[in-house]
C-alpha cells in the first residue's frame, strides 16, 4: 500500500510554522508497513488543494491530510477532498447537537460558521472520526478503493486520533491487502568517520538490498546507518535488522557509539559512571564548548568535576601548572602542552581524568608548520597512569574547527572508557583514529 | 514570482527527520516577495524526484531543491534535475581539483563517488553556488525562463548558501521582473524580548503596510525584524529603510543589539574592545556555554582572559573563594554564590569583569522555592565597583534553560559596557530587563 500526505496551511508556505505532524504520521504509516510516497503541503486554498488530493490520488492508495478542518472561512479541507473525490456532503445531527451543547456550555451562540463541522460523508462513502479532546471531528473517506482521510492541524487532536481510529482502521486495511506487514527502522550512530568512507565500508551491503535496506545519512560531524526492514510481523522484522546490525558492528567496531535517540556525549556519561570515574576539561580553543557537550547531559555533575578555560598562556600556567618553559619552546599548540593541561587539570580538581584541548581555530593565528584547524587533544588517566594525545587537522571555519575538536575530545574519552573494558577495541585504533 | 520548494530525503518519508529547510526557504522568499504555492517531500528515487521536478515546474518560475547532492549513490539530486529540466551536466575541473586537495590534505584518495559532487550545468544554463563550509556546491539552471536550485540538505550549508548567493540572484530575479527596481532588505536583531511582545511595540508599523514591509521572526532566544523595500534605486531603497530603522530603534532601544548578520557575541566582543577591558567568566549550570559562546568569535583573546566551570560546590570555593558558609547559607543557587562567583573570578584571574551564573538548568533539581529554570547571573566590574545581578524564570527544557542563560549573560555583559558609554540605555532596564 502507497500513501501520500498533504498538510494544510498558508502558515506552512510561510515558514511560520514547521511541519512536525507529517513526521509524526510518517513514522506510523511505516510502522503499518505503509510506504509513503510524497508529503505536500498547501495553502488555504480550495482549487490549489483539490488540485493536490487528485494528484495525490492518481499514485496513492490512502491520502491523509492534516488542517484545515476548523470553523473559520480559511478551512478548506472538507470541500477540497469532497471536490477532489467527487461525493457529497450531508450534516450530522449528532454533531450539531454536540456543538450546539458545546458553545451553551459557555454561555455564547454557535457561530454560523462553526456549523460545516457537522458536515460528514454518506454513510456508504465514509464517516467521522471522533475528536476526544476538540470540536473539530475528523472525516474518512472511502471510495473507488480509495482512502482520504482528513485530521486536524493541531498536533495533539491529530495524534490522539490517528493512535485511537486512524491506525486501527489502517491496520485492519493493510490486514486485509495481501503482503501486509510492519517497516521497522534502526539508526546505527558513528562518529570519527566520513560519509563516503562509511559507506564504502558497508557499500554491499547497501547496494541492489530492498529489504532489509541499509543507507547512510550525514549528520553535524556525525554520520548515521539506518537499517530499515519490512517483514510480516514485528518480531521478524526485528530479527532481520538484528542480523544486519551485527554484520555492520563486526565491519565499524567502535565507530558505532549508539543506536537510535542515544547522543554521543549521554553514552560517554554512561560509561563514565558505570566506571565511577571523574572528569575535568582544559580548554584552549575550544573555549569553554567540551565542558558545555559534557554537561548537557543530565545527571553529569556526578562525574563532571570541573573545567578550565584556559584561553591566556598566563592561564595555562596559573591554572594547569603547566611550565612557562613548555609553552616556550613547543608552542601553546602542541603536544607537550596539551597534555600537560590535562595533567594539569586532573591534578588540580583531583578528577581521574584530565581532558584538554589546544589548538588554532582560525581565521587568524595559522603558521605553514601550524595551519588554522592545526588542534592537540589529550587524555591523561590518573588511574591507569595513561596518556592518550592527537594531532588533528581540521577543515572549515573557526565554528568548525571548534565542534570538530569537541566532537573528537569527547570520542577520545568514550574510546578510553571502552578500552579499560573490552578487548574488542584496539589500542592503536583508540590511540590514533581519523580526524571526523 | 511563483515559487515551490522540494524536500529530498526518504529519511523525511519515514519520519525520521523533521525538515526545517523549507520553513527556512519559505520564509526568506517570503521576504523577497515571492509567493510559495507548494512544498513537496519525496525520497531517493530518481524517477519520483524528476517526476516532482517537472510537476513543480508546471506552474512555479522557481523550484529550489534541498538535499541529495552529496556524494553516495542515494544523492539523486543533480541527475533528476537535469533530467526534468533535459539539459546535461559536465564535469568542473576546479571543483574536481579542490574535491581532490580536500581528499588528500586528509591522507586519503578521493573515492570515486565524490566525482559527482564536481558536475555543474553548461554555462548559458547555470552555474554552481559555492559552499564555503561542506564539499558539495550547489547548482542553479535557469532554462527556458524558469530557474531550478539544488542545495545541500545540511541545514547550515543550505542556510549559508541562500544567504550569500541565493537570495541576491533572486532578489534580481524579482526586481528585473518588475521593471529594473531593486528589493533591499535589513534585519534589525533583538534580544530580552519575545516575539509576540516584539510585534505589539511595531504592530501599526508591520501592519497593512506594503512598502517597505515590516515583519517580525522568531529565531533562537532572539527575535528579528526585518524591513523590506522596493523602489527603483538601491538609495531610495535605503533611505525608507533607514527611515522605519530610526523609528523602530526609538521604540525598542538597547533591545536591537546589531542589524543582518551581526551576532550578540559580536556585538559584545566589539564593545569589550572599544573598552578595552577583559572578562573572565565562572559558570554552573551552564558549563562552559557562555564562555564558548564569547571565544566563538574570533579575536576574543584580545578580550577574553579565562573561564572556570564550577560545577561541584567544591570547585566554587577552590578556584573562586567563594565562602563555604555562603553556600551552606543561600544554597549554591543563590544571587550570593553568583555575585561570589563573578568577583571571584575577576580577583582571581585579574580580569577587569567577571561574569557569573549558578541555576537550575533541570530535569531534576528544583524545588517549591527555586524551580528547575531558577537562575542567579552576576557581572563584576573592577574598575566601576559596580555589581549587576538578576534571577530569572526561564521555561523549557534543560537545554533551553542553558542556552537562555548563555544568551542573558552575554547581554547583561553588553548592556553592562553600552550603559558606561552612553546615557541612553537607562539604568534600570539595563539592571532588570526581563527574561528573554
Amino acid at each position: 500500500m502507497i500513501a501520500e500526505i498533504i498538510s494544510v496551511g498558508t502558515e506552512l508556505l510561510l515558514g511560520h510554522v514547521i511541519d512536525t505532524n507529517s513526521a509524526f504520521l510518517s513514522r506510523r504509516l511505516a510502522g503499518l508497513g505503509i510506504s509513503v510516497y510524497r508529503k505536500t503541503a498547501v495553502g488555504d486554498n480550495l482549487a490549489r488543494l483539490s488540485h493536490s488530493i487528485r494528484e495525490a490520488l492518481d499514485k496513492a492508495d490512502v491520502v491523509i491530510i492534516t488542517g484545515g478542518i476548523g470553523p473559520t472561512e480559511d478551512d478548506v479541507t472538507r470541500e477540497a477532498a469532497s471536490a477532489a473525490l467527487g461525493v457529497e456532503l450531508v450534516e450530522d445531527e449528532g454533531v450539531l447537537a454536540s456543538l450546539r451543547a458545546f458553545f451553551a456550555a459557555r454561555g455564547t451562540p454557535m457561530p454560523e460558521s462553526n456549523r460545516k463541522q457537522a458536515l460528514r460523508p454518506h454513510p456508504h462513502q465514509g464517516r467521522l472520526i471522533p475528536n476526544e479532546v476538540g470540536t473539530a471531528p475528523g472525516l474518512l473517506f472511502e471510495v473507488g478503493g480509495k482512502v482520504v482521510v482528513c485530521l486536524p492541524g493541531v498536533p495533539r487532536e491529530m495524534e490522539l486520533m490517528v493512535e485511537r481510529h486512524v491506525e486501527p482502521y489502517l491496520a485492519q486495511l493493510v490486514a486485509g491487502n495481501e503482503g501486509g506487514g510492519v517497516i521497522l527502522s534502526r539508526i546505527l550512530k558513528t562518529v570519527g568517520i566520513g560519509e563516503s568512507a562509511l559507506e564504502s565500508r558497508i557499500l554491499d551491503l547497501a547496494h541492489g538490498r530492498t529489504n532489509p535496506t541499509v543507507a547512510t545519512y550525514a549528520g553535524r560531524f556525525e554520520c548515521e546507518v539506518r537499517v530499515t526492514a519490512k517483514a510480516p510481523s514485528k518480531d521478524e522484522a526485528l530479527a532481520m535488522i538484528d542480523q544486519v546490525e551485527a554484520e555492520i558492528r563486526r565491519r565499524l567496531g567502535a565507530l558505532v557509539y549508539g543506536v537510535d535517540d542515544d547522543v554521543l556525549e549521554g553514552v560517554t556519561g554512561y560509561l563514565m559512571t558505570k566506571a565511577g570515574a571523574t572528569v575535568a576539561t582544559a580548554e584552549s580553543c575550544t573555549g569553554g564548548l567540551i565542558a558545555g557537550a559534557i554537561t548537557s547531559i543530565a545527571g553529569s555533575s556526578n562525574y563532571f568535576e570541573r573545567g578550565y578555560v584556559t584561553y591566556s598562556n598566563a592561564s595555562k600556567v596559573e591554572e594547569l601548572g603547566v611550565y612557562r618553559e613548555t609553552i616556550e619552546k613547543h608552542g601553546a599548540v602542541s603536544r607537550p602542552v596539551a597534555i600537560a593541561m590535562a595533567r594539569g587539570a586532573a591534578a588540580r580538581s583531583g578528577a581521574r581524568i584530565g581532558l584538554a584541548v589546544t589548538g588554532i581555530a582560525g581565521p587568524t593565528g595559522g603558521t605553514p608548520s601550524k595551519p588554522v584547524g592545526t588542534v592537540h587533544i589529550a587524555l591523561y588517566d590518573e588511574t591507569h597512569c595513561t596518556v592518550v594525545s592527537a594531532r588533528m587537522g581540521f577543515p572549515g571555519d573557526r565554528t568548525s574547527v571548534r565542534l570538530r575538536s569537541t566532537k573528537t575530545c569527547i570520542d577520545m574519552l568514550r574510546r578510553h572508557l571502552l578500552q579499560h573494558w573490552t578487548v574488542e577495541i584496539a589500542c592503536s585504533e583508540s590511540k590514533s583514529h581519523p580526524a571526523g
